[in-house]
């Protein structure tokens, strides 16, 4: 039926799955994407927002490679924030709640839009195997589809069950179908595999909700945007709102607990920690009398309403009582309960930094299959798998991002390094260089090397490199110009800053904490500088934080030199741990079994203790 | 849960659930749609139009009345065509392409903007009923909501069961879940249920197609609109195209007859006459070397392409090896196969003609679950119920349309007298009085009924008057106003139509066939009068009909008038036929299930001759 072979078959078509698909046909790879349901490619299954602390970052990472989520989140957007604009410019986190019914027309739209990107509707039951390779998959029909490599992306679909008090139903989302036959067909092969949980909130009428009561949560004045290409800005925007819980809610709840099945027993697999249930929160947190709630509505026009904050699997008529005892949800109306969902994963221990599996040869996995939860890390994953996918296909080196140079190489390291027993989430406590790892310059840390695989286009790379020239020069400039007293003073006394006495370099003062690029600009010779090269926001704001936080960024980069000298003491394939008898017992258990590249890899694997990483580097000769 | 009691319940957001939801929500009656999915609402499960022969004139209708099909078609539409304008006015039937998933969120959209009508999503497994009074419904999660009425609108979804060749699988729709329970508790209530089939083509990649082979279908060069309201009316449109099988097509799907679950006895239900699967085009036109193929765009956007003409169940290696063959199909790539459906559907005698059934009380009944096809037609029943179901719990009058006033009382009368053993679908032909029921006159008709009950707006009402007054007044003056010879002659003799020796009214000279308003609007006078009064196109159009066709108007006027003679002439409930001894057995037989309620529909039923009438007719004392 499909008359030729594919060169890579994704498997899902959500934010892992389509940005696996994009990224593989966008590369060159005759690529095919299976979905049981081609309506609802780019699902958003949980809340109608992209980015966030962390995971902002994560979508510019994804859009400097050359991804499509940033593009995707731009056009769907309802609202922009930059989160933490207090705080420093690695803690900078954008953030976009999205019309979740235009994200997945977007996304559909844009994979239509990739030449080499064909579709196809249908229950994928199977992998075909050959000699420990996978080479093609099997439908629910009995079709069977050749490619060089598949992609997984199964999300929450993999014997997912429901879960809403003490109902259970299978389904890989609400109203949805579950996906049968890998799991089975996967532990036949030798992988394990286990079973995690997460949930959602309920879906409220907005026309029932009182936000006069509410505090209302705008976005940002002048909003930004995700993508480093031009593409939509948001000319107005949509408030979200904020309410509490209170004592008499949590009361009400606590009523349900006996029936919940997070209590009861009927779930026992683990959800995100820090994207609890809102019963979790109270049993967790027993002081505490109230809890955020965020109001957040699902687009322009619709009247449909997501209560962040609210996920439950507690029976319905709890919900509904604990919900209505809410300030401004007095008369709510529901759309659709809250409900938690089990699914199986697979230790992603079992996975390279490629993300192919070590048992079956080109075979990926990304998302919610390797034990990750939230958009933003599933769509790397499927990015960094389809990329992979296709560079091994072609008989080329293999994309792997170190955790200095993208927060996607803190997540695929933690990832196959680690292991997780928990729904992994990103944060930026997770990356050791954070102040490297900005989302302001996530086109300079990675379009070079987009461009270089093939993926980031020609357009991209030269406004990539326009910026850095440009920021680079202002920067000189400002290292190379002096103020005067006289212009410099007032703009230190209208923020307490201590004056000047005599005339220096402006970089100096710009680096003063309280001193920002709105004040440089006051000076007539900056302005004037700003004008002449038409410097845009984005030049401004990378030059402000090269200036401004120069000292730290300097001094990671020496720390991650070190880290660099670690990374490159490589540890060949198959090294024999039963030789290093002083080694652990636990070292070489995990050692044998994760088979790190390199002894900084090592090094990150629970278990193994300085004193086994100086026997492993003595044995290698250092 | 629900802390209220609801007025109405809806189960299904397809066409006639949405109608019915916003019709009893428009009247006032507290009103619950629930869905298996609230992302489904409104979707258009087939393909990707509205309108059309006789069902162009229905949507025409629901707007007259009050009902949004209308408006959503014109404000997702992509292309629009009023078809047959060649043939009489009765035959002029408008049709829209629409951009599917624009048309659902329209449909969505519409919902929410209307007052009183709430959501739920959830899959109803059965209902509440008490002294044969349904008084709720239950969810499959064991939810119960209480209302003081119940449509049910379920479509193809009870005991979906799918099949492609061999294959068979549960659903609703390819991807959807089936419903179950409420076919079984019907049953047990002592209704009758049989099985139905429809069936749907592959959707496939319109990248893939050569359009430069195929024949365009373009839109109207002045595209018109479903409402009568102001709405969108297209400023640009997109093609369909027009392809054939051939003969090698059809000897490619013959081989797969054998594993064809329509030939080999696996569907042993019927299907749409008039809509179809190639196959059994093939099987019974065995003559016919070529069969037409429309490829209709699924949206302004998408490459998705529909392919009307060839719905198949035949196994999906079949169906991508023939349509290969097609013209301009020869690289076809599928999005997903076409498939067959079976589900369960209730004999329609078992309603009243407000579609309330006559076992349950409020319980009502609209779309394929009555044995109908097509989205018009159930979005038609939908309306009704949706009405009716309002008027009962209000104890109003009910509304009924006649099969003179409408082709939706044509509809409901034909399915609840005479029943259907195959999917019902609307044709001008099943109209007695078709030259009434045209697409321009249906506000004319209905919608001064439509504001009488409730429904229809003021403003609704103010617009068809003014067009009612407007029509009449430029009628008037083609009667009263005289040409003159020397400028009638040149208009005629362009047409080559028979001069005119003296002044006379232009009336009289308008009726004849050749002379339309077009040329009409060459004399001075009646483009005066055009500017004057302002007319517009609608008014035009009106006047223009009703003066060239006035006397077939005039004469099914008085036919119809005959038909309700007899539609005066009521039987009255619980009427015992044991009496007439002189009735034949079958229709004794027929008019004890039917229960008519005039001699004119007792004289519809099949099995009850024209002498029966008359033993009828003298017993009643006519």
């Amino acid at each position: 039926m499909f008359d030729k072979q594919y060169d890579i078959i994704v498997v899902g078509g959500g934010h892992a799955g389509a940005e696996a698909a994009a990224a593989a046909a966008n590369m060159g790879s005759k690529t095919l994407l299976i979905t049981m349901n081609l309506q609802t490619i780019g699902q958003m299954s949980c809340n109608p927002a992209m980015g966030g602390i962390a995971k902002g970052q994560i979508v510019r990472e994804i859009d400097a490679l050359g991804g499509y989520s940033g593009i995707v989140t731009d056009k769907s957007a309802i609202q922009f924030k930059m989160l933490n604009k207090s705080k420093g410019p690695a803690m900078w986190s954008p953030r976009a709640q999205n019309d979740r019914m235009r994200f997945a027309e977007e996304w559909r739209l844009a994979l239509e839009n990739t030449p080499n990107c064909d579709f196809y509707q249908e229950m994928v039951s199977g992998l075909l195997v050959e000699k420990n390779r996978v080479i093609g998959v099997r439908t629910s029909l009995g079709l069977d589809v050749k490619a060089k490599a598949v992609v997984l992306t199964n999300g929450t679909f993999l014997n997912g069950l429901i879960h809403i008090g003490e109902k259970q139903f299978g389904g890989g989302r609400a109203g949805e179908k579950a996906a049968i036959g890998i799991t089975e067909q996967l532990t036949d092969f030798g992988f394990d595999s286990g079973r995690m949980k997460t949930g959602t909130p309920p879906r409220v009428d907005g026309r029932s909700l009182d936000y006069s009561v509410m505090i209302p949560q705008p976005g940002d004045e002048i909003p930004e945007k995700f993508s480093y290409l031009e593409s939509h800005t948001l000319t107005s925007q949509r408030d979200c709102h904020m309410t509490h819980t209170s004592k008499t809610v949590h009361d009400l709840l606590r009523e349900g607990f006996d029936r919940s099945p997070m209590f009861n027993g009927s779930i026992q697999s683990i959800g995100p920690r820090y994207c609890p249930s809102i019963e979790d929160k109270i049993n967790r947190f027993a002081d505490k009398d109230s809890h955020q709630l965020f109001v957040e509505p699902e687009g322009w026009n619709t009247v449909e309403v997501y209560v962040n904050g609210f996920s439950t699997s507690l029976p319905e008529d709890i919900q509904f009582k604990a919900l209505r005892s809410v300030k401004g949800f007095e008369n709510v109306k529901f759309f659709r309960p809250g409900y938690a969902i089990e699914y199986d994963y697979f230790p992603p221990t079992q996975l390279k930094h490629t993300l192919e599996t070590k048992l079956v040869d080109n075979l990926y996995f990304a998302g919610q299959i390797n034990g990750t939860t939230g958009y933003e890390e599933a769509a790397s994953q499927g990015l960094m798998a389809g990329i992979n996918a296709h560079l091994k296909i072609n008989e080329k080196q293999p994309f792997v991002l170190k955790r200095d140079e993208a927060y996607i190489g803190v997540l695929i390291d933690d990832l196959i390094t680690k292991g997780t027993e928990e729904p992994y989430r990103m944060f930026t406590s997770r990356a050791e260089y954070r102040t490297l790892l900005r989302q302001d310059n996530a086109d300079l840390r990675l379009t070079p090397k987009g461009y270089k695989i093939g993926l980031a286009k020609e357009e991209r790379l030269r406004r990539m490199e326009e910026k850095e020239r440009k920021s680079a020069s202002f920067v000189s400039f400002f290292k190379e110009t002096s103020y005067t007293p006289e212009e410099m003073n007032p703009i230190l006394e209208s923020v307490s800053s201590s004056s000047v006495k005599q005339s220096d370099k402006m970089f100096k003062v710009f680096s003063r904490p309280k001193v920002t690029m709105n004040h440089m600009l006051q000076l007539e010779a900056v302005s004037a500088f700003v004008s002449e090269h038409n410097l845009d926001r984005e030049v401004l704001e990378q030059a402000e934080v090269q200036v401004k936080y120069s000292g730290y960024i300097a001094k990671e980069k020496v720390n991650a030199d070190k880290l660099h000298r670690l990374e490159n003491v490589k540890i060949p394939d198959n090294f024999d741990y039963s030789k290093l008898k002083s080694l652990s017992f636990e070292a070489r258990e995990k050692l044998e079994y994760i088979k790190p590249v390199t002894i900084s890899q090592a090094s990150r694997i629970s278990g193994v203790s300085p004193s086994d990483i100086s026997v492993l580097l003595v044995y290698l000769g250092r």
